[in-house]
């Protein structure tokens, strides 16, 4: 039998690790061990290119090696290996390549079941600015956070709606037999209430924030958007928003708004299903719209193309000139007017569904100014994702900076609520680790919640020890963190709308506070939890994190179970040993670590915090 | 044949008309022509006792007469006439009964078909006070009519409850697919609000109030009471209701509330079905609770017996003696708590549901009282209505002092809405006025709408003429009329909760508050159409009231038709022909009336309103 080794996380298999800028080499090695005469093949292609069948030449030892050089432009590069033994009369083939969970490769028993190790290729470095790379972010949905006027009065309240009683009260949407929204329900949360908790914020150590939408709308959501170029009333004043960005900044605190271009609101200026913005607005209303052409009429003007189906989102033809031009394209766009206004950056509301050109042409405009940052909307590894059929560019410059970083909440969940082996948790970050430029890994905006999920500490089902865990892997990991508005007071809720209760101003938990705080403070006092290389490690129990950065190192040790666990035999690197990991591993034996608790270390040593 | 006249609306034929005291003789006179040798016999009988079979004297003519003594107490006595022609050898009996319709009696085949004529007897002439005979009453939904507070702040919404996002709103149930309520939904109208249009009303002609409920509860609407002795704090204070009370007193106002003393809220202190009441309280939470007694569990403490089997409103044994105390029987007692602070009558909601000396108590604690008065929501003829198999005796005396006048608004309906003619209205409302004690009559409660119906103008089919007719109807009838909030202003509602719009301030209909408070100042300038008796008049397309006292007489005439009417014949009185009638009827000769319009008639002159 052949013996095979392939590992692309290991130096000796594949260098430079990870992904590559377009027109670099890259060295490949695999080792072949058999008693037969061999020739070892990399078979390798550019996404949706030829394949190319290259033999390896055969050099120290049992490797089998290739330079390769990645210069067919940006985008992925996708290579297996053949092994041909020569066995008497015949050619035996055999393929290698990539394992389901990442990392060691190996057998398949056809070259067509065979599946391909990944290279990125990427056409530039993707630094995001210092404030953004230093940041921990909050996330606001702003009907829900806080009420700053005088007595909680609500500004304008929408024709229709409802609100809520008490601050206490459990989200609920009001519908119909038929499932159809019949009014919308607010809080009432609006500018002026976010900015009057900005000293609450800096307590927490939160740097920046990130805001659902806040434009003219409908809903309480927002993202059925009704005017891109106005503050929606029930929030504020386009006064309220300056005096918000202002006093963000004045504390040294950055924005980062939603927005929300795939689709729009029936019930918006632009589509105008109810003639609320006048008869001589709208597509619905009027042919002669200035909007008419941003939407796809099937027979007009009932039947239309909507988001999901949902009749109260149409959807935007984002190929339409005008529409791009008013987005992005014009001096006074709605990205230029926000941006000017002080705005630090943007999160693409569902990017999937926003074609490459277009995302690329709002980056353009936001370049314009400095250090703003673009995130997308992405819920999986975002280097390999086809949506519509196509191959994304999401990551491989002058796109997004980064991405929404869900399967990193889903590897904290697995782990927490011990779902899957350490081992496992540990190859599916690397493997992102793996298949996103480096830069772009830095850049994700990292959550343990969003408004889209359930709440945290429900998940972990009410166990504040696992949440404490949960906000220092979040942490302690690579990427911007954000925490979801009222997670840090230990909010409950499950599925939209129970995780967009009202905050618990009067009754938040403070003893989560204090967690929460404190791992905020760890991650600031701590360069390498920022800046530092990632290395991920195991055993049957525990899940490490090794975050290094110029000749510093800081790890966190998580035990996820019910019982304390006492570190006999070294952890398993999930990548290369190298003399910090080794240095850890000593550390790290006889620590005993108990039940849903961790060990942090500094340099080696076990540290409080 | 036999030619036979009986009507008992003509004093040739029953004398005296209508209802009559204890131990009254009655003149009943029946006209009898025929060939044959005959005998005529009285059938009657008091309510559930034996039948007495009288044999009439043959009088003056073909007239055969008796004069009975109602010598067996309050209550009704019912008769019908037998009459035995002797043919030859043979015997012929005919029976001669009320017609359905009422008025003259008509010839029915078999005895135990005949429908009875009525003789309600009762004990005592229940006068109310002269101000509730003189007032104008104004009926208010606390929730939907003013918010007094500056900026419309809601007082203390309650947990898990919607507010309105605008006053212009419509009302909507929020519900899930059961049908169950979720949430109760408030527009947040309060005492302070009432007060503060006290001028808007008295300007209107208003002069006494009638609220739904204002005591503790979940709903918006009240009758799930949670509190009898507490003035819910969504509508403030008990001394914003002190208030209240003593500035509408200021105003020579009167105020009534309604009392709902069948069934309690589950949310109640009583029965305290989620503890929100703490855990000493509440037949629920204990069967060692002082209220234990006052409910009917079938298995403690799920299953209970509740109102139309709506869980929420778990119905009271009104036979229990310490409910009996709480609600009238102390000197604290919740009637006379808030007698005592100033209210001047309770309207009875659901006095089906109330036992008779349920109701003779609450009276009998109000009349320790000056000028209070108490009224019972009974839909039907309320003389002889059965409920639960016992005939009740809400008008026999000691009992209520008159009912809510549901079948006067079916007959305005009627009448404007071409449904009936007018002959049968007319009748219809005289078999009230004949089976009512007349004092009763005058103590009707009057409306052309409630919380509990459709708005008088959307079931008019939105003609402002005909909602001017239907304000003068109610405006010359017998017995206090009751604007319901908003009707002056021309809101529009179909049923609940459509019919509970919040009062549109902003943008009421003036030209219909002009014809109401027109109409509210002719009733108030003609004491005929307060004091007057009634006689009513038609011909196949007009309708005519004509109320006469102390020699002045005041008639109104209708033609609810779209086309005009030329007066060229008498129109027909439904009782007797008086010397007015027959003045009235030469002053209408050659008269014209326009489509959906009227004459307003004083003393024979048509004048202008």
């Amino acid at each position: 039998m052949t013996f095979v080794r392939f590992n692309p996380w290991q130096s000796n298999h594949k260098k430079p690790f990870g992904a590559l800028l377009v027109n670099s080499l890259v060295h490949l090695s695999i080792e072949v061990v058999s008693e037969f005469n061999k020739e070892v093949y990399l078979v390798i292609h550019k996404d949706f290119q030829e394949t190319q069948k290259i033999k390896m030449e055969n050099g120290e030892g049992h490797f089998y090696t290739y330079e390769y050089f990645l210069n067919q432009g940006k985008g992925l590069y996708f290579y297996h290996f053949e092994i041909q033994s020569f066995i008497g009369d015949q050619i035996i083939n055999e393929f290698f390549g990539a394992s389901e969970d990442g990392g060691a490769g190996v057998f398949y028993s056809s070259e067509t079941l065979t599946w391909d190790f990944q290279i990125t290729c990427y056409e530039k470095e993707e630094t995001a600015p210092d404030w953004y790379r230093e940041s921990v972010f909050y996330q606001i949905f702003p009907d829900r956070f806080y009420n700053g006027n005088p007595n909680e009065v609500v500004n304008h309240p929408k024709k229709n709606s409802f609100l809520y009683g008490t601050k206490s009260d459990l989200p609920l949407y009001i519908k119909d037999n038929q499932g159809e929204i019949l009014r919308w329900d607010f809080f009432g949360g609006n500018l002026k209430g976010i900015q009057a908790k900005i000293p609450y914020l800096k307590k927490l150590g939160i740097t920046a924030l990130y805001l659902n939408p806040i434009f003219e709308a409908a809903s309480n959501h927002r993202y059925d958007t009704g005017d891109f170029l106005k503050i929606d009333s029930v929030l504020g004043t386009e006064a309220d928003f300056q005096a918000l960005i202002d006093e963000l900044h004045k504390n040294d605190m950055r924005l980062v708004l939603d927005g929300v271009f795939s689709h729009v609101g029936q019930r918006s200026r632009y589509f105008n299903v109810d003639g609320s913005y006048g008869e001589q607005e709208g597509a619905y209303q009027n042919i002669h719209s200035p909007y008419y052409s941003w939407f796809k009429f099937t027979d007009y003007p009932d039947k239309y193309d909507s988001w999901w189906g949902i009749k109260d989102l149409p959807t935007i033809d984002k190929a339409n000139e005008s529409y791009r031009a008013f987005i992005y394209g014009e001096k006074d766009s709605v990205i230029s007017k926000w941006t000017q206004m002080g705005v630090d950056g943007w999160r693409l509301d569902v990017a999937d569904e926003l074609p490459d050109d277009f995302i690329q042409g709002i980056r353009k405009t936001l370049d314009y100014s400095k250090e703003k940052v673009l995130i997308g909307e992405v819920w999986e590894d975002a280097s390999n994702k086809i949506s519509y059929r196509i191959r994304r560019n999401y990551i491989f410059g002058d796109h997004l900076h980064g991405v929404m970083n869900y399967p990193l909440r889903n590897a904290i969940i697995s782990l927490l609520n011990n779902e899957l082996p350490p081992e496992k948790i540990a190859k599916s970050l690397m493997k992102l680790y793996e298949n996103y430029p480096k830069e772009v890994f830095m850049n994700s905006f990292n959550n343990i919640g969003t408004h889209d999920t359930e709440r945290i500490l429900t998940v972990l089902n009410q166990q504040t020890k696992k949440l404490n865990l949960a906000f220092g892997f979040l942490m302690s990991f690579l990427g911007s963190p954000c925490i979801y508005y009222g997670d840090e007071s230990g909010v409950l809720g499950g599925k939209d709308p129970d995780n967009r209760r009202f905050h618990p101003w009067e009754n938040g938990q403070q003893e989560i506070y204090d967690l929460c705080q404190k791992w905020i403070h760890t991650r600031k006092n701590h360069l390498p939890l920022i800046y530092g290389d990632l290395s991920l490690f195991y055993n049957d129990s525990l899940f490490g994190i090794l975050r290094s950065y110029q000749g510093e190192y800081v790890a966190l040790v998580i035990n996820p179970n019910s019982n304390a666990f006492l570190i006999e035999e070294p952890l398993t690197f999930i990548a290369e040993e190298t003399k910090i990991s080794e240095d850890l591993n000593q550390r790290l034996l006889n620590q005993r670590i108990l039940d849903n608790d961790f060990l942090f270390l500094v340099n080696g040593k076990s540290v409080n915090i």
